[in-house]
């Protein structure tokens, strides 16, 4: 069992091939997926991927809308910010996508422009992402991963309300942080601590990488960075007559690493990883340049605190992960899912 | 002209060894050296140093006592500090160098040690290595080059009491910062950003990037580790009959990266560094995690401020550097030094 905590992309863009990854699988059981600003608006994200269940055949999955804002950090002051400590590559929905994708130019919080894919006539839950996500866990305690793929907001609104929360879990999939990438993109060079999602809600990233959970996997920009959507993977897809794969055919056209899809197949296929280290893991809160950073110590250096130990994955089967994603992209709807 | 600002090390350790390349090379006029503590306390390092010119016949060369303490960072907090984020393998003055060494157990900043290699007859300058910093680039405007390869305390000092002073300079070569790495040496991995001489005075390193230098040379850690100073190179140097070569052979024993030596030779030979990037490089001053540890921009998302470009050294012609480095640890005192 997992829920699936995500912030969206455009039509069959990086996050909804994750959330694919274990909505086609047969061997998970997805119970509700939360959804979080990040990558983009939290509520225009809600409409692509009741879009995308709708189109994919997972219309029993219910969606449930999660927080617009991160706790903290606020786009005005990051803003200001950038004046003091630079830019970054990326910012999501705080960014102009059409910068650097094929999506809609800046827009506010609560604009949804109209959908490429078509409008869902499917409807998200009346409850808020942290409520679903306690009621969830302490229905099915123990047996509940959580994936958690954007910024952790929801996490940690839900650890908050319900100290519990964390413990009640099986353990938490994580896609966040970044340690020392070993790579010539410049997108990284200059900044070998920052990652997006940890950066767009610090606070939220300490709490929930302070919460005790029975397990904590991290996929890093280290790993992520090793793997990559091609043409050919596209191509290979394009050729099941499944649902799933239509839908990608006809709308996907993000060629980048496949970071929070790795998250999700290395929870199904442990195997995937070939080699990860047992870090302590942290973000910087103080509010200056490194802002959001992750921070990371071994047993020797550790502070005096009550941190968790983190399964940070460190390199993969590429040739394994490759097969196991594009033939879950090839996958028709689970058994027992409706048919639109 | 060169103005030698740096912290020391025990006899023939690296610190001395980096000065030794400049004092022995016949292309040097080494004016000074200001000296700082940094891997050691500053009185302790003043008298090594003495004895070292001593030994290998420059009594010409003065040394000018400096900073014994940061502009701000204490001993005393970064102890408390510890317990929130954790310890890094290296305190230089504040740590317990027997741990680590081959020196002596930690001991307060006014206290020195009986010297291994004898007390030295020498004496300092009775002037502060700030004043006497600004006074021989005044004398001698737009020729000299400061080469800076300990805590930047005595530059900021030079700096702040003479706005024009890294003007009248030639440029600053520094051995300091650190970017991102490429390494399985576990010191960096988990703090790829981390360097000890920003880390020991982070005030200081931020004051001297900041300042209108005519050109800034940077030695990183990224390109240091690519270095090391092995048996078989002591085994040359110590088959030459020169007193520099015989310090060497009786004192030295720190088989590790030749950092301060790598800035020091390439500024004499700058077709050692086969690869550099220009970069804004500044200084994290928020008194969190992170504080000393190293920003870096491109032109593309620098900060809008003052910041200055600096020529990042990323890879060497490692065979030229050990040959020059190993040649001039053989080299006789220049011509018109004093025979002790």
């Amino acid at each position: 069992m997992v829920l699936i905590d995500q912030d969206g992309s455009g039509p069959g863009g990086s996050n909804q091939m994750a959330m694919m990854v274990l909505l086609q699988s047969p061997r998970a059981e997805v119970l509700g997926i939360t959804m979080v600003s990040g990558n983009a608006w939290e509520p225009e994200e809600v409409q692509h991927t009741l879009r995308m269940l709708e189109l994919i055949h997972r219309t029993d999955v219910p969606v449930v809308p999660g927080a617009i804002f991160p706790l903290v950090r606020t786009e005005e002051e990051s803003k200001v910010q950038q004046q003091l400590y630079g830019t970054f590559p990326w910012y999501g929905a705080w960014g102009d996508l059409a910068a650097t994708t094929s999506r809609q130019p800046y827009h506010g919080p609560y604009v949804v422009p109209k959908l490429a894919e078509g409008e869902p006539a499917l409807k998200p839950l009346a409850e808020d992402a942290a409520h679903f996500l306690v009621r969830q866990v302490h229905a099915h305690p123990h047996q509940v991963t959580i994936y958690a793929a954007g910024p952790l907001t929801n996490i940690a609104l839900a650890i908050t309300i319900d100290p519990h929360f964390a413990e009640l879990t099986q353990g938490i999939v994580i896609m966040g942080g970044s340690l020392s990438p070993q790579t010539g993109d410049p997108e990284f060079a200059n900044n070998p601590r920052h990652e997006f999602n940890f950066w767009f809600d610090p606070e939220a990233a300490h709490i929930t990488l302070r919460a005790h959970w029975p397990r904590i996997d991290l996929t890093t920009v280290d790993i992520s960075i090793k793997t990559g959507f091609t043409k050919e993977m596209l191509g290979e897809i394009a050729r099941s007559p499944n649902p799933g794969a239509k839908y990608l055919a006809a709308y996907t056209g993000e060629f980048y690493y496949l970071w929070d899809e790795l998250a999700a197949a290395a929870w199904l296929d442990p195997a995937i990883i070939t080699k990860e280290e047992k870090l302590y893991v942290d973000v910087d809160l103080t509010r200056g340049p490194f802002y959001g950073d992750t921070l990371s110590w071994t047993s020797a250096n550790k502070p005096q605190l009550d941190l968790q130990l983190v399964h940070v994955q460190q390199d993969l089967d590429l040739p394994r992960f490759n097969k196991l994603f594009v033939e879950l992209m090839k996958e028709p709807p689970q058994p027992g899912s409706p048919v639109n």
